[in-house]
Protein backbone atom coordinates (compact mmCIF):
# COMPACT_ATOMS: atom_id res chain seq x y z
CA UNK A 1 0.00 0.00 0.00
CA UNK A 2 2.57 2.36 0.82
CA UNK A 3 4.62 1.39 -1.89
CA UNK A 4 1.81 2.01 -4.43
CA UNK A 5 1.52 5.67 -2.28
CA UNK A 6 4.72 6.06 -3.39
CA UNK A 7 4.15 5.37 -7.10
CA UNK A 8 0.79 7.78 -7.31
CA UNK A 9 2.66 10.85 -5.45
CA UNK A 10 5.85 9.99 -8.42
CA UNK A 11 3.02 10.08 -11.03
CA UNK A 12 1.30 13.34 -9.97
CA UNK A 13 4.62 14.91 -9.85
CA UNK A 14 5.01 13.20 -13.78
CA UNK A 15 1.82 15.23 -14.52
CA UNK A 16 2.97 18.32 -12.84
CA UNK A 17 6.11 18.62 -14.56
CA UNK A 18 3.94 17.96 -17.71
CA UNK A 19 1.85 20.89 -17.11
CA UNK A 20 4.82 23.31 -16.17
CA UNK A 21 6.10 22.33 -19.47
CA UNK A 22 2.71 23.05 -21.38
CA UNK A 23 2.69 26.82 -19.72
CA UNK A 24 6.16 27.57 -20.69
CA UNK A 25 5.60 26.33 -24.42
CA UNK A 26 2.48 28.77 -24.46
CA UNK A 27 4.61 31.26 -23.11
CA UNK A 28 7.40 31.11 -25.59
CA UNK A 29 5.11 31.06 -28.37
CA UNK A 30 3.10 33.83 -27.14
CA UNK A 31 6.21 35.49 -26.36
CA UNK A 32 7.53 34.73 -30.23
CA UNK A 33 4.62 36.67 -31.82
CA UNK A 34 3.90 39.33 -29.36
CA UNK A 35 7.78 39.79 -30.23
CA UNK A 36 6.91 39.91 -33.99
CA UNK A 37 3.98 41.84 -34.12
CA UNK A 38 5.65 44.24 -31.78
CA UNK A 39 8.98 44.51 -33.64
CA UNK A 40 10.62 44.00 -29.61
CA UNK A 41 13.79 42.89 -29.99
CA UNK A 42 14.46 42.51 -26.38
CA UNK A 43 11.11 40.28 -25.68
CA UNK A 44 12.46 38.00 -28.98
CA UNK A 45 15.76 37.32 -27.26
CA UNK A 46 14.42 36.01 -23.95
CA UNK A 47 12.51 33.31 -25.73
CA UNK A 48 15.53 31.08 -26.26
CA UNK A 49 15.57 30.86 -22.11
CA UNK A 50 11.95 29.35 -21.97
CA UNK A 51 13.50 27.12 -24.59
CA UNK A 52 16.09 25.67 -22.40
CA UNK A 53 13.95 25.03 -19.39
CA UNK A 54 11.90 22.38 -21.80
CA UNK A 55 15.10 21.54 -22.41
CA UNK A 56 15.61 20.58 -18.66
CA UNK A 57 12.34 19.54 -18.19
CA UNK A 58 11.94 17.24 -20.99
CA UNK A 59 14.92 15.55 -19.74
CA UNK A 60 13.65 15.48 -16.11
CA UNK A 61 10.44 14.09 -17.62
CA UNK A 62 12.30 11.24 -19.14
CA UNK A 63 13.85 9.93 -15.70
CA UNK A 64 11.23 9.80 -13.73
CA UNK A 65 9.35 7.58 -16.49
CA UNK A 66 11.91 5.61 -16.55
CA UNK A 67 11.78 4.80 -12.31
CA UNK A 68 7.92 5.14 -12.46
CA UNK A 69 8.10 2.02 -15.42
CA UNK A 70 9.53 -0.22 -13.29
CA UNK A 71 7.24 -0.36 -10.77
CA UNK A 72 3.67 0.64 -12.25
CA UNK A 73 1.25 -1.88 -10.59
CA UNK A 74 -1.38 -1.63 -14.00
CA UNK A 75 -0.99 -2.08 -17.81
CA UNK A 76 -2.76 1.32 -17.92
CA UNK A 77 -0.61 3.13 -15.69
CA UNK A 78 2.46 1.90 -18.06
CA UNK A 79 0.49 3.82 -21.20
CA UNK A 80 0.30 6.62 -19.03
CA UNK A 81 3.71 6.56 -18.58
CA UNK A 82 4.89 6.35 -22.30
CA UNK A 83 1.89 8.59 -23.18
CA UNK A 84 3.32 11.41 -20.90
CA UNK A 85 7.20 11.23 -22.56
CA UNK A 86 5.54 11.80 -25.67
CA UNK A 87 3.84 14.61 -24.99
CA UNK A 88 6.74 16.20 -22.84
CA UNK A 89 8.69 15.64 -26.34
CA UNK A 90 6.23 17.28 -28.13
CA UNK A 91 6.22 20.11 -26.09
CA UNK A 92 9.85 20.63 -26.70
CA UNK A 93 9.63 20.50 -29.85
CA UNK A 94 7.16 23.76 -29.13
CA UNK A 95 9.41 25.19 -28.15
CA UNK A 96 11.85 24.79 -30.55
CA UNK A 97 9.41 26.22 -32.76
CA UNK A 98 9.01 29.56 -31.02
CA UNK A 99 13.09 29.80 -30.70
CA UNK A 100 12.76 29.67 -34.90
CA UNK A 101 9.23 32.10 -34.83
CA UNK A 102 11.39 34.78 -32.45
CA UNK A 103 15.24 34.14 -34.89
CA UNK A 104 12.51 34.74 -38.06
CA UNK A 105 11.25 37.99 -35.87
CA UNK A 106 14.56 39.67 -35.15
CA UNK A 107 15.14 39.30 -38.86
CA UNK A 108 11.83 40.74 -39.96
CA UNK A 109 12.72 43.47 -37.69
CA UNK A 110 15.70 44.87 -39.71
CA UNK A 111 13.21 46.25 -42.82
CA UNK A 112 10.32 47.67 -42.87
CA UNK A 113 7.18 45.72 -42.29
CA UNK A 114 5.63 43.97 -45.43
CA UNK A 115 1.79 43.99 -44.33
CA UNK A 116 0.22 43.96 -40.82
CA UNK A 117 -0.29 40.60 -39.31
CA UNK A 118 -3.61 38.95 -39.03
CA UNK A 119 -3.82 35.20 -40.16
CA UNK A 120 -0.51 35.05 -38.23
CA UNK A 121 -1.79 35.76 -34.60
CA UNK A 122 -4.42 33.65 -35.28
CA UNK A 123 -2.75 30.20 -36.50
CA UNK A 124 -1.02 30.86 -33.14
CA UNK A 125 -3.78 31.12 -31.09
CA UNK A 126 -6.04 27.91 -32.92
CA UNK A 127 -2.66 26.40 -32.18
CA UNK A 128 -2.25 26.80 -28.72
CA UNK A 129 -5.70 26.41 -28.03
CA UNK A 130 -5.62 22.96 -29.52
CA UNK A 131 -2.68 21.86 -27.07
CA UNK A 132 -4.58 23.43 -24.40
CA UNK A 133 -7.55 21.40 -24.64
CA UNK A 134 -5.43 18.11 -25.32
CA UNK A 135 -4.21 18.59 -21.97
CA UNK A 136 -7.03 19.10 -20.51
CA UNK A 137 -8.47 16.02 -21.89
CA UNK A 138 -5.43 14.14 -20.85
CA UNK A 139 -5.57 15.15 -17.32
CA UNK A 140 -9.38 14.90 -17.20
CA UNK A 141 -9.30 11.36 -18.86
CA UNK A 142 -11.86 12.71 -21.92
CA UNK A 143 -10.87 11.02 -25.24
CA UNK A 144 -13.91 12.55 -26.48
CA UNK A 145 -12.61 16.19 -25.95
CA UNK A 146 -9.71 14.91 -27.45
CA UNK A 147 -10.61 13.58 -30.48
CA UNK A 148 -12.70 16.91 -31.60
CA UNK A 149 -9.49 18.55 -31.70
CA UNK A 150 -8.08 16.54 -34.24
CA UNK A 151 -9.77 18.14 -37.45
CA UNK A 152 -9.13 21.61 -36.52
CA UNK A 153 -5.67 20.72 -37.33
CA UNK A 154 -6.61 20.62 -41.10
CA UNK A 155 -8.06 24.55 -40.35
CA UNK A 156 -4.51 25.56 -39.52
CA UNK A 157 -2.93 23.53 -42.63
CA UNK A 158 -5.06 25.55 -44.82
CA UNK A 159 -4.12 28.51 -43.45
CA UNK A 160 -0.64 28.12 -43.56
CA UNK A 161 -1.39 26.84 -47.56
CA UNK A 162 -3.02 30.43 -48.21
CA UNK A 163 -0.60 32.35 -46.76
CA UNK A 164 2.05 30.07 -48.48
CA UNK A 165 0.40 31.02 -51.72
CA UNK A 166 -0.08 34.96 -50.78
CA UNK A 167 3.20 35.73 -49.97
CA UNK A 168 5.00 33.53 -52.86
CA UNK A 169 2.75 35.68 -55.81
CA UNK A 170 3.95 38.63 -53.68
CA UNK A 171 7.27 37.74 -54.27
CA UNK A 172 6.73 37.20 -57.71
CA UNK A 173 5.28 40.88 -58.19
CA UNK A 174 7.65 42.26 -55.85
CA UNK A 175 11.33 40.78 -55.59
CA UNK A 176 12.49 43.21 -53.20
CA UNK A 177 10.44 41.51 -50.23
CA UNK A 178 11.37 38.03 -50.97
CA UNK A 179 13.32 37.77 -47.90
CA UNK A 180 10.73 39.23 -45.80
CA UNK A 181 8.31 36.71 -47.74
CA UNK A 182 10.44 33.91 -47.10
CA UNK A 183 10.88 34.43 -43.30
CA UNK A 184 6.89 34.94 -42.91
CA UNK A 185 6.72 31.13 -44.50
CA UNK A 186 9.04 29.85 -41.98
CA UNK A 187 6.94 31.98 -39.35
CA UNK A 188 3.81 30.25 -40.81
CA UNK A 189 5.16 26.57 -41.24
CA UNK A 190 6.25 26.84 -37.47
CA UNK A 191 3.05 27.82 -36.29
CA UNK A 192 1.24 25.18 -38.74
CA UNK A 193 3.38 22.45 -36.72
CA UNK A 194 2.98 23.38 -33.67
CA UNK A 195 -1.04 22.56 -34.65
CA UNK A 196 0.63 18.98 -35.47
CA UNK A 197 1.93 18.70 -32.14
CA UNK A 198 -1.05 19.52 -30.42
CA UNK A 199 -2.50 16.97 -32.86
CA UNK A 200 -0.33 13.99 -32.02
CA UNK A 201 -0.90 14.38 -28.22
CA UNK A 202 -4.69 14.43 -28.81
CA UNK A 203 -4.28 11.30 -30.50
CA UNK A 204 -1.99 9.99 -27.87
CA UNK A 205 -4.89 11.04 -25.38
CA UNK A 206 -7.60 9.18 -27.55
CA UNK A 207 -4.99 5.82 -27.76
CA UNK A 208 -4.53 6.14 -23.89
CA UNK A 209 -8.11 6.07 -23.19
CA UNK A 210 -9.54 4.43 -25.86
CA UNK A 211 -6.64 1.71 -26.32
CA UNK A 212 -8.15 2.38 -29.77
CA UNK A 213 -4.50 3.59 -32.72
CA UNK A 214 -6.18 6.72 -34.41
CA UNK A 215 -2.50 7.95 -35.47
CA UNK A 216 -1.56 8.06 -38.85
CA UNK A 217 -5.59 6.90 -39.75
CA UNK A 218 -6.27 10.39 -41.74
CA UNK A 219 -3.01 11.37 -42.61
CA UNK A 220 -3.60 11.22 -46.64
CA UNK A 221 -5.78 14.30 -46.07
CA UNK A 222 -3.92 15.86 -44.14
CA UNK A 223 -0.62 15.92 -45.89
CA UNK A 224 3.25 17.63 -44.95
CA UNK A 225 3.92 20.25 -46.99
CA UNK A 226 5.20 23.41 -48.01
CA UNK B 1 13.64 -18.63 -17.25
CA UNK B 2 11.41 -19.78 -20.02
CA UNK B 3 9.56 -16.31 -19.35
CA UNK B 4 12.54 -14.93 -19.27
CA UNK B 5 12.84 -16.91 -22.69
CA UNK B 6 9.71 -15.37 -23.91
CA UNK B 7 11.09 -11.86 -23.26
CA UNK B 8 14.19 -12.26 -25.23
CA UNK B 9 12.28 -13.33 -28.04
CA UNK B 10 9.97 -10.60 -27.89
CA UNK B 11 12.51 -7.96 -27.55
CA UNK B 12 14.46 -9.76 -30.16
CA UNK B 13 11.14 -9.21 -32.77
CA UNK B 14 11.47 -5.75 -31.67
CA UNK B 15 14.79 -5.09 -32.89
CA UNK B 16 13.67 -6.50 -35.93
CA UNK B 17 10.92 -4.54 -36.33
CA UNK B 18 13.16 -1.06 -36.19
CA UNK B 19 15.52 -2.71 -38.57
CA UNK B 20 12.72 -3.48 -40.72
CA UNK B 21 11.67 0.13 -41.05
CA UNK B 22 15.37 1.80 -41.31
CA UNK B 23 15.44 0.07 -44.62
CA UNK B 24 12.18 0.66 -45.47
CA UNK B 25 12.88 4.87 -44.81
CA UNK B 26 16.26 4.28 -46.57
CA UNK B 27 14.38 3.02 -49.80
CA UNK B 28 11.65 5.91 -48.84
CA UNK B 29 14.26 8.17 -48.76
CA UNK B 30 16.47 7.08 -52.23
CA UNK B 31 13.25 6.79 -54.43
CA UNK B 32 12.17 10.17 -53.56
CA UNK B 33 15.48 11.27 -54.84
CA UNK B 34 15.91 9.32 -57.65
CA UNK B 35 12.36 10.62 -58.55
CA UNK B 36 13.95 14.35 -57.90
CA UNK B 37 17.27 13.73 -60.21
CA UNK B 38 15.67 11.56 -63.17
CA UNK B 39 12.35 13.73 -63.10
CA UNK B 40 10.59 10.00 -62.75
CA UNK B 41 7.04 10.54 -61.63
CA UNK B 42 5.78 7.44 -61.45
CA UNK B 43 8.79 6.78 -59.11
CA UNK B 44 7.81 10.16 -57.56
CA UNK B 45 4.08 8.20 -56.33
CA UNK B 46 5.70 4.63 -54.72
CA UNK B 47 7.34 6.59 -51.88
CA UNK B 48 3.64 7.29 -50.42
CA UNK B 49 3.30 3.20 -49.81
CA UNK B 50 6.56 2.90 -48.48
CA UNK B 51 5.36 5.74 -45.81
CA UNK B 52 2.06 3.86 -44.74
CA UNK B 53 4.57 0.76 -43.91
CA UNK B 54 6.23 2.61 -41.65
CA UNK B 55 3.45 4.29 -39.89
CA UNK B 56 1.89 0.68 -39.61
CA UNK B 57 5.46 -0.87 -38.35
CA UNK B 58 5.19 2.65 -35.97
CA UNK B 59 2.28 1.59 -34.27
CA UNK B 60 2.93 -2.46 -33.87
CA UNK B 61 6.17 -1.67 -32.32
CA UNK B 62 4.29 0.80 -29.98
CA UNK B 63 1.96 -1.85 -28.83
CA UNK B 64 5.21 -4.22 -28.70
CA UNK B 65 6.68 -1.91 -26.66
CA UNK B 66 3.90 -2.00 -24.04
CA UNK B 67 3.43 -5.38 -23.64
CA UNK B 68 7.36 -5.43 -22.98
CA UNK B 69 7.39 -2.92 -20.38
CA UNK B 70 4.94 -4.73 -18.21
CA UNK B 71 7.83 -8.29 -18.40
CA UNK B 72 11.01 -6.32 -18.36
CA UNK B 73 12.99 -7.48 -15.66
CA UNK B 74 15.98 -5.20 -15.75
CA UNK B 75 16.09 -0.96 -15.72
CA UNK B 76 18.33 -1.12 -18.89
CA UNK B 77 15.29 -3.11 -20.66
CA UNK B 78 13.11 -0.55 -19.68
CA UNK B 79 15.89 1.94 -21.15
CA UNK B 80 16.01 -0.17 -24.22
CA UNK B 81 12.35 -0.43 -24.91
CA UNK B 82 11.36 3.24 -24.27
CA UNK B 83 14.45 4.28 -26.64
CA UNK B 84 13.12 1.76 -29.30
CA UNK B 85 9.54 3.86 -28.85
CA UNK B 86 11.75 6.74 -30.16
CA UNK B 87 13.76 5.48 -32.92
CA UNK B 88 10.49 3.97 -34.73
CA UNK B 89 9.17 7.50 -34.06
CA UNK B 90 12.06 8.90 -36.08
CA UNK B 91 11.90 6.30 -38.54
CA UNK B 92 8.14 7.29 -39.11
CA UNK B 93 8.92 10.73 -39.31
CA UNK B 94 11.78 10.27 -42.14
CA UNK B 95 9.25 8.54 -43.84
CA UNK B 96 6.61 11.38 -43.40
CA UNK B 97 10.21 14.04 -45.04
CA UNK B 98 10.32 11.18 -48.09
CA UNK B 99 6.84 12.10 -48.98
CA UNK B 100 7.32 16.05 -48.77
CA UNK B 101 10.85 15.27 -50.98
CA UNK B 102 8.70 13.35 -53.59
CA UNK B 103 5.63 15.83 -53.46
CA UNK B 104 7.92 18.97 -54.09
CA UNK B 105 10.03 15.90 -56.64
CA UNK B 106 6.36 16.21 -58.54
CA UNK B 107 5.30 19.68 -58.82
CA UNK B 108 9.18 20.29 -59.94
CA UNK B 109 9.01 18.15 -62.88
CA UNK B 110 6.03 20.41 -64.24
CA UNK B 111 8.84 22.74 -65.12
CA UNK B 112 12.26 22.74 -66.79
CA UNK B 113 15.10 21.99 -64.66
CA UNK B 114 16.80 24.53 -62.90
CA UNK B 115 20.14 23.60 -62.25
CA UNK B 116 21.95 19.95 -62.24
CA UNK B 117 21.49 18.51 -58.31
CA UNK B 118 24.63 18.28 -56.53
CA UNK B 119 24.54 19.14 -53.10
CA UNK B 120 20.82 17.68 -52.58
CA UNK B 121 21.88 13.92 -53.50
CA UNK B 122 24.82 14.10 -51.36
CA UNK B 123 22.91 15.84 -48.48
CA UNK B 124 20.39 12.81 -48.67
CA UNK B 125 23.38 10.30 -48.57
CA UNK B 126 24.94 12.23 -45.70
CA UNK B 127 21.39 12.21 -43.71
CA UNK B 128 21.36 8.25 -44.53
CA UNK B 129 24.67 6.99 -43.59
CA UNK B 130 24.26 8.79 -40.11
CA UNK B 131 21.29 6.73 -39.79
CA UNK B 132 22.96 3.90 -40.96
CA UNK B 133 25.38 4.08 -38.62
CA UNK B 134 23.60 5.24 -35.48
CA UNK B 135 21.48 2.00 -36.39
CA UNK B 136 24.28 -0.16 -36.01
CA UNK B 137 25.25 1.83 -32.95
CA UNK B 138 22.02 0.97 -31.40
CA UNK B 139 22.13 -3.23 -32.11
CA UNK B 140 25.94 -3.33 -31.58
CA UNK B 141 25.92 -1.33 -28.34
CA UNK B 142 28.65 0.41 -29.58
CA UNK B 143 27.80 4.64 -27.77
CA UNK B 144 31.51 5.25 -28.99
CA UNK B 145 30.13 4.80 -32.45
CA UNK B 146 26.80 7.20 -31.33
CA UNK B 147 28.42 9.36 -30.15
CA UNK B 148 31.07 10.47 -33.33
CA UNK B 149 27.97 10.90 -35.61
CA UNK B 150 26.37 13.88 -33.99
CA UNK B 151 28.82 16.69 -35.24
CA UNK B 152 28.41 15.47 -38.34
CA UNK B 153 24.73 17.17 -38.37
CA UNK B 154 26.35 20.47 -38.61
CA UNK B 155 28.03 19.86 -41.89
CA UNK B 156 24.26 18.79 -43.29
CA UNK B 157 22.88 21.90 -41.87
CA UNK B 158 25.79 24.38 -43.13
CA UNK B 159 25.11 22.66 -46.74
CA UNK B 160 21.24 23.30 -46.61
CA UNK B 161 22.21 26.98 -45.28
CA UNK B 162 24.18 27.20 -48.20
CA UNK B 163 21.73 25.89 -50.67
CA UNK B 164 18.82 27.97 -48.87
CA UNK B 165 21.23 31.38 -49.31
CA UNK B 166 22.34 30.44 -53.23
CA UNK B 167 18.19 29.93 -54.09
CA UNK B 168 17.40 33.34 -52.07
CA UNK B 169 19.96 34.91 -54.49
CA UNK B 170 18.97 33.40 -57.87
CA UNK B 171 14.95 33.87 -57.08
CA UNK B 172 15.56 37.90 -56.46
CA UNK B 173 17.77 37.83 -59.89
CA UNK B 174 15.31 35.98 -61.36
CA UNK B 175 11.48 35.90 -60.16
CA UNK B 176 10.42 33.58 -62.52
CA UNK B 177 12.39 31.05 -60.78
CA UNK B 178 10.26 31.50 -57.18
CA UNK B 179 8.59 28.47 -57.48
CA UNK B 180 11.17 26.03 -58.26
CA UNK B 181 13.43 27.69 -55.73
CA UNK B 182 10.59 27.27 -53.34
CA UNK B 183 9.95 23.67 -53.99
CA UNK B 184 13.99 23.11 -53.59
CA UNK B 185 14.32 24.83 -50.66
CA UNK B 186 11.40 22.59 -48.79
CA UNK B 187 13.49 19.59 -50.26
CA UNK B 188 16.94 21.20 -48.66
CA UNK B 189 14.75 21.15 -45.44
CA UNK B 190 13.20 17.96 -45.39
CA UNK B 191 17.18 16.73 -45.88
CA UNK B 192 18.43 18.62 -43.09
CA UNK B 193 15.67 16.95 -40.72
CA UNK B 194 16.71 13.88 -41.65
CA UNK B 195 19.72 14.66 -40.61
CA UNK B 196 18.17 15.60 -37.00
CA UNK B 197 16.15 12.30 -36.86
CA UNK B 198 19.83 10.28 -37.13
CA UNK B 199 21.36 12.80 -34.87
CA UNK B 200 18.18 11.80 -32.27
CA UNK B 201 18.34 8.35 -32.37
CA UNK B 202 22.08 8.98 -31.53
CA UNK B 203 21.97 10.83 -29.22
CA UNK B 204 19.31 8.16 -27.60
CA UNK B 205 22.08 5.34 -28.18
CA UNK B 206 24.39 7.20 -26.28
CA UNK B 207 22.25 7.93 -23.04
CA UNK B 208 21.04 3.98 -23.31
CA UNK B 209 24.25 2.45 -22.97
CA UNK B 210 26.24 5.33 -21.63
CA UNK B 211 23.27 6.69 -19.02
CA UNK B 212 23.76 10.32 -19.97
CA UNK B 213 21.49 12.42 -21.49
CA UNK B 214 23.34 14.52 -24.03
CA UNK B 215 20.35 16.13 -25.54
CA UNK B 216 19.91 19.67 -25.95
CA UNK B 217 23.80 19.52 -25.42
CA UNK B 218 24.80 21.43 -28.22
CA UNK B 219 21.96 22.61 -29.28
CA UNK B 220 22.93 26.58 -29.11
CA UNK B 221 25.63 25.75 -31.93
CA UNK B 222 22.83 24.13 -34.40
CA UNK B 223 19.87 25.74 -34.19
CA UNK B 224 16.55 25.18 -36.00
CA UNK B 225 16.03 27.65 -39.00
CA UNK B 226 15.37 27.80 -42.71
Amino acid sequence: MNMHRHFETELDSLKEKLLTMASLAEAAVNRSIRALVERNDELARTVKADDSQLDTLEMEIDELAISLLSKAPLAIDLRLITVAMKISHDLERVGDEATTISRRALELGQEPQLKPYVDIPRMASMGLDMFKEALDAFVNRDPAKARAIIPRDKEVDALNKQLHRELASYMIERPTTITRCLNLMVISKSLERIADHATNVAEEVVYLYEGRDIRHSGKAAAPVTV
